[in-house]
């Protein structure tokens, strides 16, 4: 078997225009009609707009002026309006493979990998020691930049695509590749659940985190805290503070009962758990009894479990501070993801592989190191393995010229090639 | 008209007795049957027991064993069994004269007079500086002492019933005398409204108070408080709080956030209010998650209304508190009265026959004070000006040894006769 | 005596040119000049500048770019530079008129009459039901507007120097008339304290508030409130709230805990009291330990006495908070006034000489109302009676088009005559 | 080398002596003293008394009145009064037993053995289903018993030194024997720290705990907490809550806010971390401003470390909530431990010596588990192994009757005899 790699010039050229032309989660129409340019006459099965999601399930979607504005951009960078509407507002696309030996293509595939599409907000350094500003392929989108790799996953993607191509009757099965967008905020993926139906490993790899030097390979991650991000709105009955206080229905002191008792949730004898309120804002005037209040709230579990039970915990309080201060109240989910460990069993597997791969040194492939922070992909890895499948989440080594979501982050393009290869590869492997 | 008054000597014996059996509210079983003992064979409309009062409305009513052992104290000193049954576990009387002329006892009375009969939890002083102590009438019950001069009103009221028999057939009209139970935590009143009901004038009189002195009269009183006095249990489920904190439903944080937001009530634009937590009890270990706590509170109000604004405002937060916490909650209201404010027109009226009494000093008359705390009278004087008619409370001059519910606290008798021929006198006046 | 008022119509015209001019508080450098040049060569003795305020207890003072701003619009509005430069950023003047006959101008007038010149943030009315609009007397500048009746008060004032000229020498000693800056946020008054040395009658008009009728008028108040106007500052640390959130000082936490407390703080049994947090913003970002809170909020009491005890109490509160969280903190005091009754003597003074007013019809002049808020007024009225002096504070009768600070806020200018007159005859008699 | 056992029949009625005997922590005056009977003319070096301990740094050490009721009680069940007054208020003590090679006893002994020996305050069963009642001897103390299985490790120790005499001089070096009170509320433990100098081996065995089965045995234990115990209280002023409340300085306030921000201290980062609030009680009476508050709480941390930072955190709550309300506090230490794990290389030792022990089971010899709650002798393998020494904690399988702490523990009294083996051995094994 013999695999035929796109040119690693071709892989650093589609990346550097994918992060010039960064955009934010859910509004990636430039990305998803560049994506589909470089794919296209592959012979492939694409899945597109409202057919491509589960959009009962969307968390944290803009409005429509917001994916409007993005439209607009899309188009003043030359994608055309007939593209634009195919999209149906739904950006990101499911690509499957099939070597033609599969008749009925209702039979699922055999593995999935995920790729993330959005930028962050985040406004990109210019100063020339950035070498995306220096060679002049910085964000053309203020306050969105690629800060995190997803340009890079997304050019793996395309190669890998490409590569499979190359060996399309060799597959064992069908293949499957989500271009899925809004992984920030943890939003995107629960709507791409349904493409884990009967899926048997599914593989996520990222750029950097902790493998942030090169040659170096993490095959398998535990410890990705499951999250819920959610906002929580109370709207209570101003009055004047002076003359009438006690018509008053105070929504800045159900917000702040609401505050302290969510911190104050118990521990869980389980394992880790944690809760955050990033944000209160309340009242209007200093001489009005507040009649609203914003809290922006999130909270983590070492396992699904713990951040439902915690989550519950949340509901309970929220509601009690609404019943004390008399107010309505709301509390929007706009992103949510589940906790996955690596399966041990693909774990082995994508280490012996990458042990044939010359990129990545012997002596830097680690086995399994603890994540940080939340990664979406654990949505798509536990339902996977809810059904028996396997799951890995694979750290891709790279030199980072500055941490995640840092305005100077960078990585060294040098990943790009062997990660599609260790791609391809167990591709070819676990599907035969 | 020539009234006929009890001797004078006569009406301090009757107040040291009744002083040396001071009982608790609801339990005044001797003291009942004393009052029964002084006014027999008067031909009097008495009504006892279960027919005296509306039961479904007692509040802060005792425990059986708490009632059984003072019925068991009341026999033992000297109250017969039959007696003691007869008044079906409740304690208290109303008393209606009546002329002869007025055929149809269904009419109501003009004119209602209140006399609180309880004791106060006090343990009284034992020094010969205590007059009580000196002469050998202090209280034989440990803890349960008349320190707020109830044992003087008692008197008075009988002295009253006695003078107005003298002159029962000159008076107009009925004239009501009620012998309330339980004034202390303002339990008693809200259970005799009923009584109240048609009665143009209702007279309340208390000794001392702002009329600290001898010789001075205070007609008429704002200012007491409405005001609702109620207990609060939460009860939530236990867990270790090393091992499982996670499964406990933690009481304490319940009642800690009940208590802080009960405080925070908004003021009240209408004037003032007040809210009191004066107990917390919380938890059973160190180590244990707590599954139970109990507050005791008050809310009071200017008015009547802002009283209950307060109360309403409370019971939202305590029932948000228990759904934040998850808990089971049960406010018990012990204890309520509304505020009520004298009227001027009765308040002239009684200046006017004050002023005939050499007793009271005519540059010791005062027209108006402001009360202090709360007093059930309250229910029965806003009770009686709902319906159009005019109430009052009088504050009787009399030199106090000591402050209201101090242990030290005793009365000067001299102001015994004055009182009771003050009253007489208006019920002849308001009758006629 | 014959006093010679302006004519109404040139009252008219200084009140819709102010109308037009509308500044801020502590920039009212358009306006400070209008003044100025109506009373030019008048031969008064006018203070200005930094001499005219005790520049150390300025509060609430804005920013020098804000000034910047106001003076840059004066300049473009017609000010000379000069004239702006002699400002010395301060704005309002203090004018003494005397009877030659007074040799010593070391000796203080007898009485004081306040004005206030500064409008409110409010966005006026575009709308032909509003007078000034369809007359084209508009603010010209946006979101400032007269919608509290200053601009009247102002050429009420400017009115009765020029009657009081008329009559100089027929005064029997000096009187002052303060045109003082930033009444809004109750700012102003505190550095203007020192003009009330010796004064033995204080007294301030206001059109409107509860005399918002033509031909009423109230003599006296009760009951404003004295209040404290206070922002309130934490500064923590932040951290990732998933990973180190240890190692945070979070500010959200110390502020919705210094809310709900200072809501907390207990009623006071001499008086009213008021507390309100309007405003709360706390923390940027949803997994991020908060490190920055901002409240604003305010106190109020029935008595000086009571705010200060309520403030001294909240300063304790946050004081707490801070040290709970580890965070530094600031209070900044950005506005303040004392309470301040009418006095009983003043007023009787003034109902006499109201009555001789022919637009005042005598059956709508009420001796006293209850205020509403509060007014720094009060802060020399309070200052002045410390002293011995009388103070009143003067509610002008004026049909109003909707309630002050409304958008459509608008005064019937027929009462500017009668009120010029009423100051102006008030200032013979109590100097005489 | 040939160790000579105590009988088992001796081991068991040592235990149900100690059992009858039951004395809470720093009480053990009684269980000292038979001790010390049984081991006396052993020639041991014995410490005893005041010599014995770090008086200055005894946590939760009870009253005076307490120690001489408990004297009382050991001087009524047979110990002399020349006897308890030998121990000088202080229970326990330390053996050394010394090969007589070693001739400078200044050399520190290799190995500790900690016993401890304090009961729990637990009611004891009363039911024939419960051996120690069937039987005869349950705890003749009310409310006082071994429910934590103290009274067999105590029967241990004293067969572990009788063992050790029978093989003295074979020994390589000093053997120590440390019998701690006050284990129950991790007390005790600190003021012995002394006695960890030099030592390069410490090991504490508990039976029961997860090893509930005769014939299991754990070698060591990871995942004690460590953990502080601490009272908190405030004090305040009262008033009345009607009449001047502001007079007040709320204790009860200031109790709910600690309790309340006390659990939402934040997350750690490093691992796990709890804190409760086992009991608050606060105020006097419905209607006064409660001026005193207790509280009951405790933190823990995976570390002593994260421990640490919680207790650090908890005190400046304690702190600003006592500013808050203007208190005065005081928080008293009344137990504290720190966090140690087993190490692997003496789990090895012991899981080798303990393999050659017929009674336990080689396929129930389990390595490593994860403890529950705290121990205090953690702040002794802590010690030790902060000067490089290795520690374990052996967990001793023997079949419960219930769960520790419940009123029908109770243990097989069959791993008697294999505990004082494993014990004997690994002393002989680890000083040669």
């Amino acid at each position: 078997m013999k695999i035929i790699y796109p040119n690693e010039q071709e892989l650093i050229q589609w990346r550097r225009c994918l992060h010039k032309h960064a955009e934010p989660g859910f509004a990636e129409f430039w990305t998803t009609n560049f994506i589909l340019e470089q794919i296209q006459g592959l012979n492939l099965n694409i899945t597109l707009g409202k057919n491509a999601i589960d959009t009962s399930s969307l968390l944290g979607y803009p409005s429509q002026d917001f994916l409007d504005t993005w439209k607009k951009k899309a188009y003043a960078n030359g994608v055309s309006l007939a593209n634009i509407d195919m999209l149906e507002n739904i950006t990101g696309l499911i690509v499957d493979i099939w070597p033609s030996k599969i008749d009925n293509k209702q039979k699922v595939p055999t593995i999935l990998f995920r790729f993330d599409i959005d930028a962050v907000q985040v406004n990109e350094a210019e100063n020339i020691s950035h070498k995306p500003f220096l060679l002049g392929f910085s964000s053309i989108n203020k306050d969105v930049c690629h800060s995190c790799g997803h340009d890079g996953h997304i050019a793996i993607g395309i190669g890998l695509i490409k590569a499979l191509v190359s060996i399309r009757e060799q597959l064992g099965n069908g293949v499957r590749i989500i271009f899925q967008p809004a992984e920030e905020g943890v939003r995107g993926a629960v709507a791409f659940k349904k493409y884990c139906k009967g899926i048997k490993y599914a593989i996520i790899g990222h750029i950097g985190m902790k493998a942030h030097n090169n040659y170096e390979l993490v095959c398998g991650v535990k410890g990705f805290f499951a999250t819920t991000k959610f906002d929580v709105i109370f709207i209570g009955a101003s009055s004047h503070a002076g003359g009438e206080p006690e018509k008053g229905k105070n929504s800045l002191l159900a917000a702040s009962n609401c505050a302290i008792n969510l911190h104050a949730i118990s521990r869980d004898g389980r394992g880790e758990s944690r809760i955050n309120i990033g944000v209160l804002k309340a009242g209007t005037g200093r001489n009005v009894v507040p009649d609203q209040a914003y809290l922006s709230c999130e909270t983590r579990g070492a396992t699904s479990d713990i951040n439902e039970c915690i989550f519950e915990k949340a509901q309970n309080i929220i509601e009690g501070c609404a019943k004390m201060y008399e107010q309505e109240y709301k509390i929007n989910i706009v992103g949510k993801c589940d906790s996955a460990a690596s399966d041990t069993e693909l774990i082995e597997k994508i280490y012996n592989v990458a042990q044939s791969i010359p990129y990545f040194h012997n002596e830097k492939i680690k086995k399994m190191e603890i994540g940080y922070g939340s990664d979406d992909a654990c949505t798509l890895m536990h339902e996977v393995q809810k059904q028996g499948g396997l799951a890995s989440y694979i750290m891709l080594g790279s030199n980072l010229a500055a941490g995640h979501h840092d305005s100077y982050f960078d990585f060294d393009e040098s990943i790009l090639k062997p990660a599609v290869e260790l791609f391809a590869r167990l591709a070819y492997q676990l599907t035969n």
